[in-house]
């Protein structure tokens, strides 16, 4: 029997009508002569209440204990979910993350999956059962203690399940229809893409659309795993939603798939840095060791050997940041006046594998920055995308103006 | 070092602040010089969640997945438990039924704990470990699912560990500060005992008294376990709440130690049944494979050969009853004019190992409570208890009255 994977995200198993309806288009793909692994997130808000209570008891707690509460969500949702399989009278059972066991590094809350072995599963498909439902976000290490993927991390659960049974297809079961060209909420004229490739999916994950967890779009890409995001509250046909695939499967595209935007980045600049080889190490070095994720970096023209130093970064690692540079100065490792951080920036990037064979994209994301008025902080870009750092205030006209100059409203 | 067990029930851990004050009661221990285990029950009202989904889900559920979904609230406490400790620099981990394992029978919902390994646990203590915290309630089945031990299971997970570890004690923290000569919400009256043998303790627990779990007594008494029943919210000296013991550990004690009642009893009465050998046996094999848990019986005397015949059974169980012996009047086994079920009834008993040695125990109840104008229905009696069955509107009169004759409020 040809193996379906189906995941369904917090909302999508809220209560137990959701989860009803859930088990229903199960139903339907089992009908179709599918043997389907189902993998569930917690219900949502559960997994909230959890990381509260864990914050409040122990503010720089231990991971493994963080891990053991935090994964029980998806086990009452897991449970559950087989229990209305069974109602509806299809053979399924749950099993827990250490049951299958979906084996993961030791790196707690933020594990990776290393194998899971398919023999238990494949084993019970063959005694009958047509539909396994596996608790996400959940695995154990070489140690037997809990650990989680990271917040999430049910998507890439979804995906590893697909390429370890070489299922058919990954179906991303959530509160949205699919990928758009946007963010609806900002563009109304956002439309939906029918396929986008995993590229393309990577670099807008990444970049703040919150549809896909980026490390599944990265494990997909990896395993060629065909990945569909898809609504659990519309009726579905088989064309429905958005399809994540290979370039070659994509058969014409625009330049530009779509326009991302995030406004959890900060703009940091430490003023007056001695301008000598080596200090760009010393700095970045002293973040990374800080733990601080930079992003975007740019270094003002030098003037009578001092320069300022602007990076960005997630707006809850300013902090952190602060006292990584700080540290750095008292320790003599480097000199500047002051550090300056301002919140108050966002990043809007405009992403497309078309972008490797046509030129002059970054020249008119420019254009219609500078028509329309908008300071370019500062820039970053690779081979498939674009970003401009801006002030937040102006984030929503970027993104429409750049969403009508790419024509995104339109398929190619 | 010696083990210590300690167990904190739903009430003891239902919010953050009571797990802190539960975690400073293990603090205490481990400064004097004890390994602890520390055994925990899901935050109070959870379980019942939990059940009450499974129930809505699917009325007659997979009593494995009934068992995966609502352990976990035991997992929730145990991690939370953990962390707490360790913010009070008290080493600790937790453990889940699997990790340890607590290893069952397949009895999902009821399973029995069949053996568990102490050498994880113990290398830990090696360790410098000083407490492990372990998941109540729970435990895995030979085929690697999860079992539970069946309501109120956590006492037992606890009973079981201190036997496994040979602890020197296994402290149950509970609600209430001891067990009493009676529920002090019925008779004010009432006094905690200091000390209660295993034998009075179990068939107070049988009775209805809810302090502990019928089953832990069990265990306690078969492996000698020193259990003692302790109130979680008031400041405690090695000599608080009861010490349930081997009877040749207590002194000097009442004949009676104790007056249990319970309202969950139903009587049920078979009218006009053919009186002739054998007759009682097809009946209570009836209702035996019927899944009938009969308590007391009684047969009328017979008249032109035929007789009534009454049992009492838990209230929950009065339609599975009727439809047990109807199945039976229809394939021929038995003959009855009628069924008839009253549930306005309630059981009262009083309970003493001074019974075995003083005799007028019984004769002593009826007078009471014929005293008190009240019928008895129905009689039983063991080797160290009377029950009796009589109207419901009755019951705290009848409990009253006893506790008064039996000079129940003074010590032996």
């Amino acid at each position: 029997m040809p193996v379906l994977v189906m995941k369904f995200g917090g909302t999508s198993v809220a209560t137990l009508d959701r989860i009803r309806r859930a088990a229903k288009r199960v139903g339907v793909e089992v009908a179709k002569g599918y043997d389907v692994i189902v993998i569930v997130s917690a219900m949502s808000g559960k997994t909230n209440e959890l990381v509260g209570w864990v914050n409040e008891t122990s503010p720089l707690y231990d991971a493994r204990e963080y891990d053991a509460v935090v994964s029980s969500g998806e086990n009452v949702t897991a449970g559950l979910m087989a229990l209305t399989l069974q109602e509806m009278d299809v053979p399924a059972r749950s099993w827990q993350g250490w049951q299958v066991p979906v084996k993961t590094t030791s790196a707690h809350s933020q594990a990776r999956i290393e194998e899971i072995p398919t023999d238990n599963i494949t084993a019970k498909f063959g005694e009958g059962m047509k539909v396994a439902v596996v608790a996400g976000f959940q695995g154990v290490s070489p140690e037997g203690r809990i650990t989680t993927l990271g917040r999430g991390g049910s998507d890439t659960t979804a995906v590893a399940f697909a390429a370890a049974f070489g299922a058919e297809r990954c179906d991303i079961y959530t509160d949205v229809d699919g990928v758009y060209t946007t963010d609806p909420r900002v563009e109304a004229k956002a439309r939906k893409l029918d396929r986008i490739a995993f590229e393309e999916m990577l670099e807008l994950a990444s970049l703040g659309a919150k549809v896909l967890q980026t490390r599944s779009v990265e494990l997909a890409m990896r395993y060629k795993v065909k990945l569909r995001v898809l609504s659990s509250f519309e009726e579905q046909s088989d064309e429905a939603g958005t399809l994540v695939c290979d370039e070659e499967e994509i058969m014409e595209s625009n330049v530009v798939a779509g326009v991302a935007f995030s406004r959890d980045e900060a703009k940091m600049t430490l003023v007056s840095v001695a301008d000598r080889p080596g200090i760009a190490a010393s700095i970045f070095t002293a973040l990374s060791e800080g733990g601080v994720n930079v992003d975007m970096i740019v270094q003002n023209i030098s003037e009578e050997g001092r320069t300022d130093m602007t990076w960005s970064c997630p707006t809850d690692q300013v902090m952190r940041a602060q006292k990584a540079v700080e540290a750095a100065k008292e320790n003599g490792v480097i000199n500047y006046q002051e550090v300056i951080a301002d919140t108050d920036v966002a990043k809007v990037s405009v992403v497309g594998i078309g972008m490797r064979s046509h030129t002059g994209v970054a020249a008119k994301m420019f254009q219609v920055m500078s028509a329309e008025g908008i300071n370019i902080k500062v820039i970053t870009t690779s081979e498939i995308k674009i970003s401009v750092l801006i002030d937040r205030k102006y984030m929503e006209l970027a993104v429409q103006a750049l969403h009508d100059a790419f024509d995104l409203d339109k398929a190619a």
